[in-house]
């Protein structure tokens, strides 16, 4: 009989043993999403240069490289802290800043979402990309992933070290950051992009937007395919763990992604306008930003729907913004803002198990509107600021030069022969 | 005792915890391999778009996209219900269409089958570029994948929901798709390629072959790696668990993508032809088709040798579509189809413990022949359908002056000289 | 009674089986690391291409792909036994030649170590671009990939098939190889431009530098990303096996990247020279390769300070090669070999718990410099016989011309009119 309990005791470690396993298991799968998300930087990188012109091929290329370095760095020392940290108010966390030594899951989960914050960080920079003076963006991203991100962030995700966000509190749901990552990236950017000004000659002296090409289509699909590979991690590493609900999360990411490229396809047909592949991409991309909040609680069917009618919100909204003379160079404030307003209405609306629940809707449309109303005035104040002090906008000439030869000291690419980087007048003829 | 009993009891149930875990692996699994095969959506973009002339660098970008998105949806609606729904007759499934619940496996494995049926339908797009209506090609894209592929993919891969395919139970060994995801896709672009007719000025009056190059050989050899990165993916996902067959395959997938592009070299060395990037890559993607379908029941030396021989039947298979004046502008057909032939019969030749076994080797002939004789017709017909109603090719302007000028409203390098867009006169004195 | 030592007997066994699952499950593991490095030849292949001549495009895409694939045969048929074959002196392995029967975590190691095994063989194909033979430099990658790297490699280990490396047995620790393969391939580099010398025109007759700008930075830009993507695969994969330990290293990469990033910029700024791109992508690549060592046995906060210092190594290197008038296309030695030494001897002087050891950083400083006494020599010796034999460098003319032209039948971008390939001289006058 003692034998028989030795053995025994054995056996029943073994559980606990295998505990140890399964953490190991969910730091392996945030590591690999982690990387997947680490990825999207490529892609918006390639979107953005590819939708820009030539001569601000380097310059997109940097911001992006960049944003990456100096945002992940400040959201390890102050961002994360502020996000994650015990939220004893529900308004900010105030621990773990800088972390040096911790648990294996604090490594993996600070990883994570180093990654997150540079994502939101890096919406600005398409929006205001070939105008923007090069060292008064980086302040904005190292602001953005530093403070106005982490801060809102804190509200939803927090709790991991104590204490719970108000809106978390409320039950508002954002699974992976329709509003929390990309509406609150979008509001940035708008801010950005108001304070900048259109580039010149994006629009007509009556107003009429004159379309402004990218110089290298390829790279925008490139850019496309690579967000949309990232996302996968972004949305089923949210899941923080291995579950068997990785599947529905994954199939409902990318039933929205392909119905956004399809819903602009069709809301681009439906007004007789040209089928542009930068349209398209953006519509897949909507689709991708649509699904973010909800795709954890959707069934399929639903999933496609939101995507696309994503992918229209995004047409239209492309078109709202070139009505009002907002001109953002590859319609970030559409793919992120309006599409995630719309992603986290939906995610209330097909919520799984209690379809159109006003109330819970209710709850979604606030904490959508009080993403707009933290991060927009915020972003605003901060880029007036620049503006004032150090300068948001690059000299006339320089913008006409190229950011490129008149920030960097190389060209994208200087063995080949460009048509004369083209003012906008020429272009108003064509485009 | 009663104590121990509880305990007992409280022990047992831990594997049977635990055998929910190995499921929630599963699915972690196979959405990552979902993710990688995805993947290889940009790779097919980025190769075709890259050996295509740049006035057709949009199509071919947004034929790869939309195929993705259109080819997804179809295949959830219908697709994946005719090959892996309750199949009694052996021929073709019935249920699962538009699956919207189900239990979290299905969900995966739908994203998974998704993923596999577009890479089918792609294939077709790379050899039909530069002359074929966006539109008629959309059509196709969605007929190949919402019904081509997947009833012949129900005869061999069939058997999750009831019943199995006429194909399987003969003992017909496709692991992953050498016949049933390359060789279909490939003779539905031998059908289409035929329909099409070559493009201007590819074939001289006296019926020699002139080389159109391709616009960008940096984007084929992206495109290469991204296809070969992704084809673990496709070959180890195909698993459907993670079991310790996973190193094998993964192994076998290389060695035999290494030594297709060894065999490629060879072969155009030992022709004394000039040794070409484009080729090249196209060897390492024969070796890979070629190990598709055994890449789990055979020694890694047997992979090598596959995958090295594939590398011959590409360069020569390439040859004897240019002396049949076929037009096939990217070697789709030898690469994806003869290589195909290649893997399959090579999957009974080499198979593990049963080495030349000849009367598996005639089911797997069977297997290749049945897909030629199923696809081939059925697209032949679709493309002379589409031929005869919108019409399938594009006008001879149309495609001296570009696809994309005449089918998008978008050129790929908007800033860029280009040599004059050259028809094909100039390139027979090039060539 | 029975029945309960029956029911136990099966319980007891539940550990058992569950050891099995552990195996498939770090099998799984290894093979998506093995797919992450593999995919940083890519990352190579665009960085070293796009900081090349558009004359010389297509020749850097063919070494990298094609190293990957002779470098990957060889190292299978031979390297591999070297390597990690039965190691009785401690100076190399005599087992495991051409594996073509083994357990399955055979297969898996294999796998990860031929991805290793080439990406210490392709580092020399960046910095000897644009002048090297095609043919001498592929042989020069098959005795690397198979001799020099796998025989140093041998030294720090070897063990898993018996016996011990003799650095590995003094406490050598380099745990996914700073020294082993990043400073090993760049020592062949080194060897490699000093038996080349420099481009023409690369250094005034006043041995003035003359910068030779690469033509798309675009392309580096997305290399550099694709290599820090894949490097979480060779760093995290290196655990060998699930592991807790996964989040820190991941965290240790990344921090490790951006803040190599930011220490080129502070030496870039600090020196008053232009910031540029191809340095800053240099400086996070520095960055990894200078926490490659350490990553696993260091805190974050150090493994940060260890990427900002390998970033200004990264620089400072670059100008010592510059002033020394050796001609490194890509800053490949600077990147590889000093920030290796510089990792190398940070994983001494940080390690966790036993922070300045100078007997332990006395023992890894003896490792990074057997590194360069066996892996230089070798190189020089091998180069110089391959350029008394069948030649190193191309001829004059066929430097000018472009290696594409020269050794290649097809050129990287054949229909967009490029400035005339330039000779050095145009360009120090505009440089």
């Amino acid at each position: 009989m003692k034998t028989l309990w030795l053995w025994f005791v054995a056996v029943c470690f073994t559980p606990y043993a295998h505990a140890a396993d399964d953490e190991a298991i969910n730091i392996a799968w945030i590591v690999l999403a982690s990387v997947l998300v680490f990825f999207m930087q490529a892609g918006f990188a390639l979107l953005e240069s590819g939708m820009s012109r030539a001569k601000n091929a380097v310059n997109v290329m940097m911001k992006n490289y960049m944003d990456s370095c100096v945002g992940g760095i400040v959201f390890w020392l102050v961002g994360f802290g502020l996000m994650f940290g015990s939220n004893l108010t529900g308004w900010f966390g105030m621990s773990h800043f800088g972390l040096h030594e911790g648990e294996p899951w604090d490594y993996t989960f600070l990883l994570f979402q180093m990654m997150f914050a540079v994502t939101a960080a890096t919406i600005a920079s398409g929006a205001m990309a070939e105008r923007t003076r090069y060292s008064a963006y980086l302040i904005g991203a190292v602001l953005i992933s530093g403070v106005i991100y982490p801060i809102f962030g804190s509200w939803v995700w927090s709790g991991v070290y104590g204490g719970q966000g108000w809106l978390a509190k409320m039950g508002f749901v954002d699974f992976a950051g329709s509003t929390v990552v990309h509406s609150v990236g979008a509001w940035c950017a708008l801010a950005g992009i108001l304070v900048l000004g259109p580039r010149l000659g994006r629009f007509g002296s009556d107003g009429e937007a004159r379309m402004i090409p990218g110089h290298n289509l390829g790279m925008v699909a490139l850019g496309g395919f690579i967000l949309w590979f990232g996302w996968f991690g972004f949305n089923a590493g949210s899941n923080l763990e291995v579950s068997t609900s990785l599947g529905l999360i994954a199939l409902n990411t990318h039933l929205a992604a392909v119905s956004g490229a399809i819903g602009a396809l069709l809301a681009q047909r439906s007004t007789a306008s040209p089928i542009l592949l930068t349209t398209t991409v953006n519509g897949s991309l909507g689709g991708l930003v649509g699904i973010t909040a909800g795709c954890a609680t959707m069934a399929p069917g639903f999933a496609a729907l939101s995507g696309l009618l994503a992918g229209f919100v995004v047409v239209f909204g492309m078109r709202l913004l070139d009505r009002l003379r907002i001109d953002d160079v590859v319609g970030a404030v559409s793919v992120h803002g309006f599409a995630g307003i719309w992603g986290t209405l939906a995610a209330g609306l097909f919520y799984q198990g209690d379809l159109f629940n006003w109330s819970r809707v209710a709850i979604q449309a606030l904490g959508a509107a009080s993403a707009f109303l933290w991060a927009f005035p915020m972003a605003l104040l901060m880029y007036l600021l620049l503006a004032k002090t150090i300068g948001l906008r690059v000299t006339p000439q320089q913008e006409q030069r190229g950011l490129d030869f008149a920030e960097h000291a190389e060209v994208g690419y200087p063995e080949f022969n460009l048509a004369q980087t083209f003012d906008s007048e020429q272009w108003s003829r064509r485009g």
